[in-house]
């Protein structure tokens, strides 16, 4: 694609879509048919202009979900894997519909819940410098951060290692709570629309989210310690190069109005992303407008 | 004290009131006059007719703020200490006046940015079970968790490991960030007005907090992995006890609808809430009131 | 006692003597008579002339044990649990005879197997700088590091920090494993004989051993990682500061020939001694003897 | 190659050879002339009849060492970065002798100390499961292990998870201390020995070693403590598995006998080797065979 273009982008959801009411997580465990892999991507997307050493913007303009959310219990796999709760807690399947601005999650009992549609995109990233990695994981070029500031109205920014940055997205859940606790959240197919842009020669270390209200670093790290520590000390940073604030002024006031999001505890890596609020600096912004806002 | 009387607390900043204008860290740190203990606390308060296995229920009524509030980054301390970017910073003092509802924070340029005012108490719980441990730890017995959901209107609610389940409190802030990132918030001196209440024979493993939107489990740990899957455990736990929900729907919930707030990445143990909102509950709530609400 | 004077301390075993053949373990938790707390020590002794900021050096001269050795798995407790293996493992109690030079071991099947005795003090320590800590934990002070090196021929040094020092000894194992995993060596009850002195006005920031062929570094952490990296640490600087070596010099030999024990990772913190081979030292302690040894 | 065929695999350093006196390390850094990457493997080499499921035997028979081993200190790689004490030491290259038995390592006051040859392969594995990995990681498929067991005389079992298993050698120290704390031994180019067999549809989790005296498991993760307490979970079951110990037997024997190295803290994963003695198990052996060794 040509830098600037929006294309629209569609995805399967996050279980390759073989989960159905006809065939729950339940059967297929049952007769072995389980697939071997998950979250699928849809990608790579390859995009003119771009080399190694860019900063990738991604505008999020449209998340069309689809009419089902899928939502599963499977043994093994979450956050809370022993020696915390889930061992006791069998495969199950779940199965809401979506409409009307809610999603309806059947409870044991039979009745409905209704959860306000919030929509996000789980995995968003661009290749790797090294390796091939699996789109389960979350690291600097993105991935499968699972972060639900990911959404309609943000711009995404992702660093760039090889030529054409191979963009690539999937994973699409309808609302996520903090840390995706037991894994699978509402996961549905889509349709993404996105803009993308490029900030030529502008090196970023670790994925940024500009939203109407924040901007925000997203560290994924084996450790969840290691991945907030990181994600402050990018936005320190970037708050002292863009935003014209001394570091220990920018230190000093993220200790006192950042916030951080836990995205998911569920992945090899966790997620953590530290989020400043830009009406602190609205008059400075004035002054000397962030490159990438 | 007896129970449902309501008290109020003077409490002295996190630093002790020696930080001033005239007698800034920098100082203390040349001249070798700091002192070797921080964070004092106001009590133990002794509650009549509190045992073991009971729950203290702490209703805060008001906090009143001094005038002042200190801010400090003091070298070797706070949750960016080496490898991360703290070690080139060097020690400094920053006084923010505190009035008309915002704190007025001092800019390295002698320019102000102004704060809205959010009180919390940072540390308050009741005696460990277990040896005499430092106000600046937190853990079961509360303590130094540095959360702010620990605000005006909220029910904090603690194990009593002791009789008369000794209380205290202090460490109050006028504002800070998730992580409390610097280690050192808007330190202020308090007056804290509280009700005291007990649940007997109610025996919760971790604090937790009941505020108008949300219920909440508080865990600390050296690992924050394990404090946000402790706390998502304990809340899970409470949703299955208390409002009538079977653990699977209770977990894929939270899995969608949770949050999590880290409270601060500085201290021995680090603290996690996670959070349910109330409002998902409501027709529940009315079948089945949670005990402690 | 007086410096340079030889005592022999009297300690029962980690489980205070509370198994026997009549009453295992198994018994004890049906009957839910199990004692609240575990690992006695005795002590604390006040040594004349020791004051904050010495070192105390434990000459261990020997370790009488006693007949009977005790071995239990307590469900819950040890380096295995949940999510590893031992969630599947019940009570259970084994009793080995100790005589002529071995632990009779005895097995499921009524077999016995025989292990040579390697008697080891688990806890040793003095009173730690602040807060009242449990004997289960270990850290700067001692305490409970269950190191197979604190044995009969080396000498222990501990940070002193308060006046007295406050020495005390438990927690004898006839044998123990690297890691200590299943938590319960061969509990023994004992007489140990030592002879205290002092290194005046020498600080210490974590315990140390001088055996006969090594010189070790004692740390404890919540974090086995962070642990192994302070042991090192002070190692290097231990090399460096008595033993007439460059810093880097210290650093690269280390890298090639030091050696690393995991004492336990079974207690709140987990302890790795590091291990620096005393005959590459050789030509070099003729010249500058380091002072400890 | 094919199954009991016996090879000789030639080697170059871990630092590609392109470090020596007369580029030492410091001079590649001023000039920006650093290889980007390190840790170079000779292979892979195709095994006639092994597919998913087997494992791999690699009998080591000779480890021949180059004349120079290469040590170099190269700032922010290694086990003791910041917060650690490595930051204070620049760029620095040592090479060392190797010859009659001996390493001859230079000090830098210009004399020199001899340390014993004891070889050692630190990267050996087969192909991963899934993903391409860069060959300085160590995992479930072996790789950059630094396990000063993998030495001549011992077997070492891989996991097979393709077909021909693809393995790989290289990355030779001639001397390595426990942790590897510097991140660079004395790194040797080498021609190596190998015998290679497989026992078919034998399934391993994690590498394991025969030596003449101990059978040992070899587990890698970003947490060290999940590191050991993984390869003692694996030795447990093997000791059921193969050596006719019930698992309570294996895992109480493990507590008094067994035996921990910390191979290396250096790379993205740690890893450690659990160890049991082969001569408790002697009157085993006999009856039941482990089918491994």
């Amino acid at each position: 694609m040509e830098l600037g273009e929006v294309i629209v982008v569609e995805t399967r959801d996050a279980l390759g879509g073989v989960i159905t009411p006809e065939q729950p997580l339940e059967k297929l465990l049952a007769e072995g048919a389980l697939p071997p892999f998950f979250n699928p991507v849809t990608g790579p997307i390859y995009v003119n202009g771009t080399s190694r050493g860019d900063t990738l913007v991604v505008e999020i303009l449209d998340i069309k979900l689809g009419g089902k959310g899928t939502t599963v219990n499977l043994p093994g796999f979450g956050g809370l894997t022993a020696p915390y709760l889930q061992e006791n807690l069998s495969a199950e399947t779940r199965i809401s519909e979506i409409r009307n601005g809610s999603i309806h999650f059947p409870m044991a009992d039979g009745s409905v819940i209704r959860i306000p549609i919030k929509p996000l995109i789980g995995t968003i990233g661009t290749a790797p410098q090294l390796e091939a990695q699996l789109s389960t994981k979350p690291d600097r070029h993105g991935g499968n951060m699972d972060c639900p500031d990911v959404t309609v109205g943000c711009k995404l920014l992702l660093p760039v290692f090889v030529e054409g940055a191979l963009l690539y997205v999937g994973d699409v859940h309808a609302a996520q709570g903090d840390g995706e606790i037991g894994g699978v959240a509402i996961e549905s197919s889509s349709e993404i629309t996105i803009r993308v842009n490029a900030l030529k020669k502008k090196n970023i270390g670790w994925p940024r989210i500009v939203s109407e209200n924040e901007i925000m670093t997203v560290c994924s790290s084996a450790s969840l310690d290691h991945a907030v520590k990181a994600a402050f000390t990018e936005l320190v940073l970037w708050l002292e190069d863009e935003f014209a604030l001394q570091r220990m002024d920018a230190y000093m006031l993220c200790t006192q109005v950042a916030k951080a999001r836990i995205c998911q505890v569920v992945n090899e890596r966790h997620t953590v992303a530290a989020k400043f609020p830009r009406r602190i600096l609205s008059h400075r912004e004035s002054a000397s407008p962030g490159s990438s806002l």
